[in-house]
């Protein structure tokens, strides 16, 4: 029975954070239903002959839900391979167990992709180990964006006195119900906390402080949902950052080669800090008319210097004199092309 | 700067759980530093001329992991590219967060790369979502494998009454203080839990009963770490349970094709659940001298019929034919050779 669904955790936004099975999967896709939450560089990854279907923001709202389980069930019966692309991991804070659940009912083969959940790219991108051992043994993870404003159901006294760290991804509204319900039930307003919007990507901002700083922060309203971290781990960001502190760190940066010689410099760029956008504007073609620059090269023994402004230049020409028949030794001397030395 | 260690989650076993940009990191990497807890096919994907150290396991004993910091900063310091392979992630209850903050002091560049945690691995490949709509809102992770015999800070009777779920991964004795720990603390005997062995592997085992169950269990010992999940979602698992449902899973097939043949058949067999285990006993090669088969292709018209055994035959022997000047009609009479028809 061939896999029909493949519900695929795309972890935070850098593509390079997708698993190698992951993409694996998306290789075979025919049809591409995503969250608007998965980044448009992970869509990307995508064959460009898969369809794609954005299927909107997670939401905890049964109805639109159910509907893209149904989405799911009718493009496997059209017997198409489907990738459904989640930001972070599909079974923590996300539906791919309903989604799941829907196929094994109506008998879809399917197989989940785990992959690495928000919390921890955070972690990783922020510099703030999410564990550490004199911060406690647990580490809670609660509701967030699926949470629809922050209605949740939390022992807030039993959370607000964990020793150990607490952390959430969602919207402000649920960010702020979180927030409200640790200081309304004991935890002290300066303990140590942290805000990450964008995390992994090259607009990545971070906010370290104490709960009330981010309290207030989350006050002024967020232009996209933010990774919060309550806990003593928090402190550990002075010394463990490394992601914003590369010299090239918020800068996006245009690559305008043609896509087969932009990789080098893509490596180069997104190893120093930056976010590299591929646009190649440049082709590079052969001549229409190769006649003035045979009759230049049938000359070029005359010349002192030939000069070439790029790389491009050089193989296109060495290229053009092989084809007929020559090569470098053409701007020598006669003498000197035959073999012979001076003197 | 240039990046010299990569702190790497490389997830729980299965290769193709590490991220693109962790298999990126690990290409550039001169040294390896793992775990013991790496599985071995993950480091089959490092290259070949790379240096190979094993630390051990991952444990809490300061001193052993101080010499594992100094080892990565005295490797960095020959300026060779350091890869350091941890099972998981790197900053959930690892040492990831110790190691970054000893080579900050030592002003050495690093990156880390985080990985799909072993608890959410184990979520997809046993088919039980860590967090569903009804089964709370919180998830709670305890510290396991670097627990050390389980010697736990926790407030067990705050987090015996979570709602939410439960998971930890480690040995025997660390499992074993946290089941103890919930029943102790008023934790029903008859609430839902599940122990998965050798996630995401070929050879993954899973238990699913009552916390009373699972207590049996771990006092018959473990030969491995394991993975422990207390909570609803465990119900689910009857529903969503894909990986240990493909027809070959449990099965380690030897592929024995050549390497470059072996590809194929290799995603097949994983699609069908094996484990498909790469050992090339056969190498396709020329033959030494083609005397009898080119006396055999002269007269080849004389045969009514040219049985081939494999691809690999007919492969080889039409290149021959070509290499000669001739191709698949010299088998046909010489009239139809010459393009004529009969009749």
């Amino acid at each position: 029975m061939r896999t029909l669904v493949y519900l695929i955790g795309t972890g935070p936004g850098a593509p390079g954070l997708l698993t190698t099975r992951g993409q694996r999967c998306l290789d075979a896709a025919d049809v591409v239903i995503h969250d608007s939450t998965v980044h448009p560089r992970v869509l990307d990854l995508a064959p460009r002959r898969a369809e794609r279907i954005d299927v909107g923001r997670p939401s905890r709202e049964a109805t639109d839900q159910d509907a893209i389980s149904y989405l799911l069930a009718e493009k496997a019966r059209e017997g198409r391979v489907v990738a459904r692309l989640k930001m972070g991991d599909p079974f923590l804070f996300d539906h791919g167990g309903e989604e799941a659940l829907f196929l094994h009912e109506q008998g879809i083969p399917f197989e989940v992709v785990p992959g690495v959940p928000v919390a921890l790219a955070t972690a990783a991108y922020a510099g703030i180990p999410l564990t550490y051992p004199a911060a406690g043994d647990t580490l809670t993870i609660v509701r967030g964006h699926e949470a629809n404003g922050g209605r949740l159901k939390v022992n807030w006294a039993h959370l607000a006195r964990t020793e150990g760290t607490i952390t959430s991804y969602g919207g402000r509204d649920e960010l702020r119900a979180i927030v409200r319900g640790l200081l309304d039930h004991g935890r002290p307003d300066d303990d140590r906390a942290a805000l990450v919007l964008h995390t992994s990507l090259a607009s990545q901002q971070t906010l370290t402080g104490t709960l009330a700083d981010v309290a207030a922060r989350l006050e002024q309203g967020l232009d996209s949902s933010a990774s919060l971290i309550v806990g003593k781990v928090v402190g550990l960001r002075d010394h463990l950052r490394w992601f914003d502190e590369r010299p090239l760190f918020g800068r996006r940066i245009l690559v305008t080669r043609s896509r087969h010689q932009s990789g080098e410099l893509v490596e180069l760029l997104e190893g120093a800090g930056a976010e590299a956008v591929e646009a190649p504007v440049l082709r590079v073609a052969p001549l229409e008319s190769f006649e003035a620059l045979d009759a230049a090269t049938d000359a070029v023994a005359g010349f002192d210097w030939v000069v070439f402004t790029t790389a491009n230049g050089v193989e296109a020409f060495l290229h053009r004199m092989m084809e007929r028949g020559r090569d470098a030794r053409a701007g020598r001397p006669a003498a000197l092309r035959r073999g012979r030395r001076y003197g």
